[in-house]
């Protein structure tokens, strides 16, 4: 069970989205695992995607048919990531959407196709064809919450959120779903996410707003440090809330840009909540660092450190492990003496040494906790930068050791 | 029980080298945990350290010692690692050099520290200058097998290795002992070993042939990506064994690197093959490199990631979870469609995909075995690399949960 997890919460329609899934049997019999997004006429559509070189061939498809025109419909399936299958994974996925493509009557660049589940199969195009008809008759705004199901692999809880915020006194409506639990580590997202909302933003816009929200969320989140070859994060907005068109610079525009980011921060965290084998959500705070960059470094180090997150795992305070990591990151010329450590509010360490007085159960007590911060001041400048990650438990090895059996 | 052991091999003592352990009660009782080294005068000592920058106090005391005077003596307690400890930690270690010195009558400086064990508990120096005399009493040249076992931390098994070798005629010898099992990382050495050799060599040129031997083996494991703040590989020479003096470019000295480098790398490998719950050993040889330098990238992507290292545990030839760690080690301008994967001599993977004919079946008998290689060619240019791996399993994850406890 995810960390912190109390159900998936009410999914707001946004107006202008339409959605449809359906059972293709895809890998499992009896478990919806293909979907279809419907997006009306006049969205903006912005994405994100993997930087593994060894993208997978929806990613591609994906990334080509953005360029061509304005995407009208997203195809994903689960079951099948459709990567490390060269030029059959191409022609597979160009199937897909053709089929879509015929049976919507659009141009078959306006679809883009994602993929999920296991690397290296061919994707089963007849199923996944076959199944396109009731998915697409099943097409309506109310069906976030059925859609978060169907994007699932080895995650144990469907993950979505929904922001409402205001402008000019009219509300509009951010909802977003993602999907992730293993080979979670930026860049980009290393996951699935779709989210959409009703204000107009030109597809420009879209993407800054889009590429500086998944920096400081998806992008900053590891289970494992692995990078999948499917990532995708896709940013919807159909401009059916009315009002006019946001440009950076406007007072909307920093209302739509903040409830972007915290709803992207939510996605991502959830995802590190359920991590694979995750018992508790880790934030990484690095500050005082000279700049970010190195910030980042020190929290990788830390976040990523097998050793780190089998102790946090034990509730055990080991901090010499920690400081282990931080000095190992590369940060150069860093000064040991000013490195500050903390666990939530407690200082644990100072001047490479424990604080005098410390105590072992104060610091076991803060560890003991489903959710707590690992706080490092480097006492370099004034940088800081913020990674999310959880532990490392036997079920981890558990899922990775028998996911394909 | 470590991969592949079939036993300590026979010690061979090296004239000029004595060794005495004993019990020192430093954390468990009725365990050696306290070893001195002696060195005959005119004895040459080099030493690689840690690039953790939290280096532990011995090791910045042992560093500053070798640069004032000749070692004469090696003091090496496990239990703990005096690491994470400040100025007081420095104290302590300058006090257990000054407890030998006044016993043996020597330099204080002409001692070097080394610790292992738990990180940031103070170091007991009260116990470890009690059984200084013991140890100091017990001192004869046929003690490498004890002192192996005398080091060991987490391991389930000494190790350590001989070599004998010829020089113009003339008989010499190399031993070795090492440790380690987790925190197991370059650079440097991420473990303890301690190597003598009979020849004579001047300080200068045996720094130079440790390095160099150190790059391709010690520098060349991982277990966990984690780096020792207490990491030390010391190399004697001597030269008890006559002879002249060996200098680079002689026909002596490359025997002697040859007979070096084929000991370190035994030894090294020896840690992983003990790498914490290990049960496989694993060889990651990246060919066909731009450059050394992306060939270790590559190497270490794979040799580092979970989702590979728990597949591998599995027995199963996941081999997706492979091209995607190639996908992402950050290799500029990697042609995908070059990249060919092998398990043994098996072809798995190329183009992108698996290869036509491919038979999971052929691909799980490789990776079921205790030793196999995952060979991945670049097709970009003539360099290569090799990195030395275990796998990941539950014990892993149990071993350090439970280490304090």
């Amino acid at each position: 069970m995810a960390v912190g997890w109390s159900g998936l919460p009410v999914l707001s329609p946004v107006a202008g989205v339409r959605i449809g899934t359906t059972k293709a049997g895809i890998k499992k019999a009896d478990r919806r695992d293909l979907t279809v997004f419907e997006l009306s006429p006049g969205s903006t559509v912005a994405a994100v995607f993997t930087r593994n070189q060894f993208f997978a061939a929806p990613v591609q498809v994906a990334r080509e048919n953005m360029a061509a025109v304005a995407p009208q419909y997203l195809l994903i399936n689960t079951g099948n990531a459709n990567a490390g299958t060269g030029q059959p994974g191409l022609d597979a996925a160009h199937a897909c959407c053709a089929a879509l493509a015929k049976q919507v009557d659009c141009d078959v660049q306006a679809i883009l196709p994602f993929s999920t589940g296991v690397i290296s199969e061919p994707l089963p195009v007849d199923r996944i064809t076959a199944g396109l008809p009731s998915a697409v008759a099943e097409l309506n705004e109310d069906a976030w919450s059925r859609a978060a199901e169907a994007i699932m692999t080895t995650d144990t809880v469907p993950k979505g959120a929904s922001r409402r915020f205001q402008i000019a006194g009219r509300e509009y409506v951010l909802t977003g779903i993602s999907k992730g639990a293993g080979m979670i580590r930026p860049n980009m997202a290393t996951m699935l996410a779709f989210i959409a909302t009703d204000v107009r933003l030109s597809q420009q816009h879209l993407q800054a707003a889009l590429s500086e929200a998944a920096r400081l969320s998806f992008n900053r989140i590891t289970v494992d440090g692995d990078t999948s070859t499917n990532d995708a994060c896709v940013l919807v907005a159909t401009g059916q809330g009315g009002g006019d068109e946001l440009v950076p610079g406007d007072e909307g525009y920093a209302s739509f840009m903040e409830a972007l980011q915290l709803l992207c921060l939510e996605l991502a965290q959830a995802i590190i909540r359920d991590g694979e084998g995750a018992t508790k959500l880790i934030t990484v705070a690095v500050s005082e660092g000279a700049s970010e960059a190195e910030c980042e470094l020190v929290a990788y180090a830390i976040a990523e450190s097998p050793l780190v997150k089998t102790a946090m795992f034990a509730s055990d305070p080991n901090w010499g492990r920690i400081l282990a990591a931080v000095g190992r990151a590369g940060v150069a010329d860093l000064d040991v003496t000013k490195v500050q450590l903390y666990l939530d509010d407690l200082l644990i360490a100072d001047q490479g040494a424990r604080v005098s007085g410390y105590k072992e159960e104060e610091a076991a007590a803060r560890v003991s906790q489903e959710e707590f911060t690992i706080g490092v001041r480097l006492g370099r400048g004034e940088a800081q930068a913020s990674v999310w990650t959880c532990d490392l438990s036997y079920d981890y090895v558990r899922i990775n050791a028998d996911y394909r059996s």
